[in-house]
């Protein structure tokens, strides 16, 4: 009985860091075989961050569980020997070089598609693989701040904030994970492999829900801007202080009677100034000085959660990372899990954030040392005992338990 | 020919808004045929969110181009009637009603798969189908609070702030496009469909990149906050003020040299202060007015970005909208796209984020009135033209051609 969806797949993993990484986990957790190629001496950097314990890095282990360790140095003729044997065997290659790296390296599309046409090759990158930006070096934050993302969050008057916490290289390599997925989908009724392109920069202009339609369409032309922590057109959605912690409360039209409800200001509800959202914007300061006010009266967080809560007026405390890890509702569903790992020990980790019906949630998975899967990886490609010794002592492969 | 991987599969679809209509936006971009199946008389509340012309929301088009509209009363025994001989003929079933909705509406996944025992169903939600939170009211930012990413965003010392974008809502989409596709090429190998369950809370959480390791491991418990616009944990990797707008700068080690020579200040590189990351952090107040000394030194912002691409630096520009919608890369690449709507007229819109190489990119697709293709549905399931006119007078299907 397969453990998940994809049982049988075979998946070389270029990538390192986040993006291609997170990809690629997912489809470790569906059972796919993950051969995670790593160049010798040091792999994938995500190795070197922290947090370390007894040589081996929880970032690390948190992209990285159920993948197989290849280090093969990619640059040797014997190298690219080997992977030419692999990506003949393989469902899918993945990559997330600088673009033009890969086809320096010798493996371009157009190679990749002669060795094996019914392949699904995905290349991710900050820019994409063309246009004038796409030589330039990328990370998250830099495909955040030229998609406007960024100019989008924080105070108005202020510098804008950034998250930190990887948003654009985990939902960037779910947005690969989902168009890999959909070209095996084709691949299964046609036979053919096809070259996907997912950029940074892509996925966090998807993510514009109305401001590039908004500008687009102003006459004269208005530019939507970050406004802190309150929402520029809705009021009340934004965040109120209470005595320990922030608290965010919504309400929308619907919502607007139960929250002067929950205020005990019913008088408010046909108060002219509150009449409509766009009423409740222009008076917003007067209607935040209202609210915070309530919750100032109030004993204690808990209570005006709940009082919100009772009336069905959407609202959150806005938790910190030990709130969250320690949850009950995060822990029991598996939001947050526990992971073991034979060097790092018992570590707390997001949870696998798709649960399909058919298959067990969370599986148990561990995170392989440097090289870890060398022997066995090349040995199901046809490679004999004497070969491996050989690739060994000539350091096209290379292994490192220490990691 | 096909246009695209999707042609032939039909998907019914009840969601509203953003996360569920993001999924299946990018499935009716891969030529699905989406019924959107919309309750009268407004349909999805988006039709009525700005900004509207000739009485059509862009923000609704933004997200339902290339959807058929089927505007059913799926409280009534006749709707539930259709809605059944529909999901009899579909690949897939998504909807983001509170958990236990669909239930009540008489579509629970027990009760569609004895109907259809090969469909996909997947149902979208704030915080998944079960558990404590599962009953509360929830929105992208509740979610967002819920997660800890919200409290990972803004200055140290104040409120946190939030983006003014969609980010939550439109990659938990993607995670349920993504699953879906999945479990698509189960049913393709086994026949056999499957619930899946999506929330923003998974999603949201699956998006820390080290936070929840690093509170995890820490001993004693140190908790990872956020750090306005400079990272807490690598320096130099945050936002300076240019003379026009703020630029992102980002300099690991692979880079330290380079950035010191860019600021004309060579004899940094081997400075005890700034010997590694660790270092740099620690006097990170110290490099951060270095760097902003030299910003100001110099005569425009294009001078600094050029300087610092020149080395190689990884850095950015934080765009306004306005540049992004008119910036050469996003639109020769198509990341910006102008649609034309027959209401709304030419309006520009991100573009399709996944780009396959069998496929073209960015379709021409039209965004349907309420119920306009109630007829066209109807016919294809088997009903006839005295039945659709009963249906009609009936109201169990409306249309106005007015949205």
């Amino acid at each position: 009985m397969p453990k998940h969806i994809l049982n049988g797949y075979r998946i070389i993993d270029l990538t390192h860091v986040l993006a291609g990484p997170s990809a690629t986990r997912l489809m470790a957790e569906m059972d796919a075989e993950v051969i995670k190629v790593e160049f010798p001496p040091t792999g994938d950097i995500a190795r070197l961050l922290p947090t370390l314990k007894n040589g081996r890095s929880a970032y690390y282990v948190q992209q990285n569980r159920g993948k197989l360790s290849l280090s093969l140095n990619i640059k040797s003729s014997e190298g690219k020997k080997i992977l030419t044997k692999l990506i003949k065997s393989a469902d899918v290659l993945i990559e997330n070089f600088a673009p033009g790296v890969i086809g320096r390296l010798g493996f371009s599309w157009d190679v990749v598609k002669e060795i094996n046409p019914s392949i699904v090759m995905c290349s991710l990158s900050a820019f994409g693989q063309e246009g004038e930006l796409s030589a330039l070096p990328g990370f998250d934050y830099i495909a955040q701040a030229y998609s406007g993302i960024m100019g989008m969050i924080g105070e108005k008057e202020g510098a804008p904030s950034f998250p930190m916490a990887g948003i654009g290289d985990v939902m960037t390599g779910v947005h690969a994970f989902g168009a890999i997925g959909y070209a095996l989908l084709h691949r299964e009724k046609t036979g053919e492999g096809q070259f996907i392109d997912v950029s940074l920069l892509d996925c966090y202009t998807h993510c514009h829900e109305i401001n590039v339609a908004v500008y687009s369409m102003s006459e004269p032309k208005t530019i939507p801007t970050r406004s802190g922590s309150h929402h520029y057109a809705v009021c009340p959605l934004g965040l109120f202080k209470g005595k320990n912690k922030y608290i965010c409360i919504i309400a929308l039209q619907m919502q607007w009677a139960s929250l002067c409800k929950v205020l005990e200001r019913q008088e408010l509800e046909n108060d002219v100034r509150f009449a409509d959202n766009d009423k409740r914007v222009e008076n917003a300061a007067t209607l935040i000085d209202i609210i915070q006010d309530w919750i100032d009266s109030q004993p204690d967080d808990e209570t005006v959660i709940r009082a919100l809560e009772k009336e069905r007026v959407p609202c959150a405390p806005v938790l910190n990372i030990a709130e969250v890890v320690n949850h009950p509702h995060l822990v029991e569903r598996g939001t947050i899990r526990k992971v073991q790992d034979p060097k790092v020990g018992e570590v707390e980790m997001p949870g696998m954030p798709l649960r399909f019906s058919s298959f067990e949630h969370n599986q148990e998975l561990v995170a392989a040392h440097l090289g870890e899967h060398n022997e066995k990886v090349l040995r199901d490609v046809g490679y004999s005992s004497e070969e491996i010794e050989f690739f060994k002592a000539e350091n096209t492969i290379f292994s490192n338990s220490n990691t």
